[in-house]
């Protein structure tokens, strides 16, 4: 593990680091948070997760979410992956992209999800990333509670925390959302890279789909939390969050849906709202057994 | 003016605007925020002027500052332009930049003078912009109280706020800044820009150097503010604090130096002491008379 870059804000640090990842078979970076030790000690810390958007590395989030005076008070780490392989793999040959260059698939679009169709299988494999390589190596060498571990994201990385912690209820406790793309298998973004990424037979995809997951696995104990922007210009063809809100009624998972009046689909919302979602986690999580 | 984007965040609107500016002779873009009516009424508010450093535009500080959350629950208006004129003038010619492609001089780095050196003179008059066409239309389009203004900003635009302030005490009545590069005619980026915009006689540069202004107009009534980082990577070579600093003792000029232990040059360190500087304008513009 390389330390990319480390600075101070609100008493704590921000750190950007890279590693060769397995999963991925490609140098990876994610950030982490660690909050000031003069208030909270040397840990263990609580810790989130927080899986980024569409078109995002690991460094949107700790420049513009605003989530770091919280975390600073509430002595909690944050780390914020980047949202897919990138780079010259091991091999010497670049990451695959969209042929087409479009944002929405190929670098910046991972989906959290371990692709099964080439050329993608090789590098594509977020979700082993995520559930498994990268917690190894942040609890190997942060000061972190295992025990009192949340997820959370936005847009792609709200439905990829949703699906994450519905699998994996014990060990992600708690689960946020900003704006999730709730329903991927029927919304244009997720046709496009479920079919890609694990090829076009649809009952591949209900692993990653978290509303076919709320309805094959059941309920979790936990108590979501979803923010969603009213003027999100996505909220009617890609987010849908109304069809995972229905699977979530029918199947008695707790869930907060607040639409918010006139916020879009920007940073600008996820900041305005991050102080809720921080101090939710932190309650459920310093509840946790 | 032209409305480019206008988003909800903590409740009120953060806006950016292009329109064609006089002084520039060419567009001009600058964000915007006005906060809350529900907390605040219609106005007038309390208005301050960030001005950014080197290679931004009127986007860094709106996305990464951290600042609509405070101002949101102060009532203040912050208007934050871009740093230099840009893009296509009106005889169709693109305003020139630096000749090496360098990110501290031309494009990016107005230095917020009025140029008086070919061919720069023709829009780089970011002084004249700043001080007099920007204000106009501010007064003119939002709901502002002029007798309270204040301004702030940060290495170049640190450099910026304390010259502007130390010229119109009474129309700029609070000044605070991070990381100002605050003897720039002592220093390379203020050597390169100055001379280059001015010319070469270094008495021309006395009107857009803070530590000479306090040398010649002496003090203002204001209690400047300034934040500097102990770790900040241009401290030695470019900013200077200690040269403003002895002036300040020298004329009087009351001054809170505060060399924050650990921070660097970046957002993360702005983003920290943010809200102390809005708490400090905002306390002093209300006892304005």
């Amino acid at each position: 593990m390389k330390t990319l870059s480390k600075v101070n804000i609100f008493g704590g640090a921000q750190s950007i680091f890279s590693h060769s990842s397995e999963a991925c078979n490609c140098d990876m970076r994610f950030a982490v948070f660690t909050p000031p030790e003069h208030l909270h000690g040397a840990g263990p810390h609580p810790v989130l997760y927080w899986l980024s958007g569409l078109t995002c590395t690991e460094e949107n989030f700790i420049a513009k979410a605003g989530a770091q005076r919280i975390a600073a008070e509430l002595g909690l780490v944050i780390v914020a992956p980047d949202t897919s392989p990138r780079g010259p793999d091991i091999n010497g040959n670049d990451v695959p992209d969209d042929p087409d260059g479009a944002y929405d698939f190929g670098l910046g679009a991972g989906f959290y999800v371990d692709a099964t169709e080439a050329p993608w299988s090789m590098h594509y494999n977020m979700y082993s990333y995520i559930t498994e390589e990268l917690p190894t190596l942040i609890e190997k060498e942060f000061p972190i509670d295992v025990a009192r571990t949340g997820i959370f994201g936005h847009s792609m990385g709200g439905h990829g925390a949703l699906t994450i912690h519905l699998k994996h209820p014990d060990k992600y406790k708690t689960c946020s959302a900003f704006a999730p793309i709730a329903a991927p298998s029927s919304v244009p973004w997720g046709e496009k890279a479920l079919s890609n990424y694990l090829g076009t037979d649809k009952s591949k995809w209900a692993p990653y789909d978290a509303t076919a997951l709320l309805q094959n696995y059941g309920a979790s104990k936990a108590h979501i939390l979803i923010d969603q922007g009213t003027a999100d210009q996505f909220l009617e063809t890609q987010l849908k969050p109304e069809i995972f809100k229905a699977a979530a009624d029918k199947t008695g998972q707790a869930l907060s849906l607040r639409m918010q009046d006139g916020y879009d689909h920007s940073y600008y919302f996820i900041a305005t709202f991050m102080e809720d979602h921080l101090r939710w986690h932190h309650k459920a999580l310093m509840q946790a057994t």
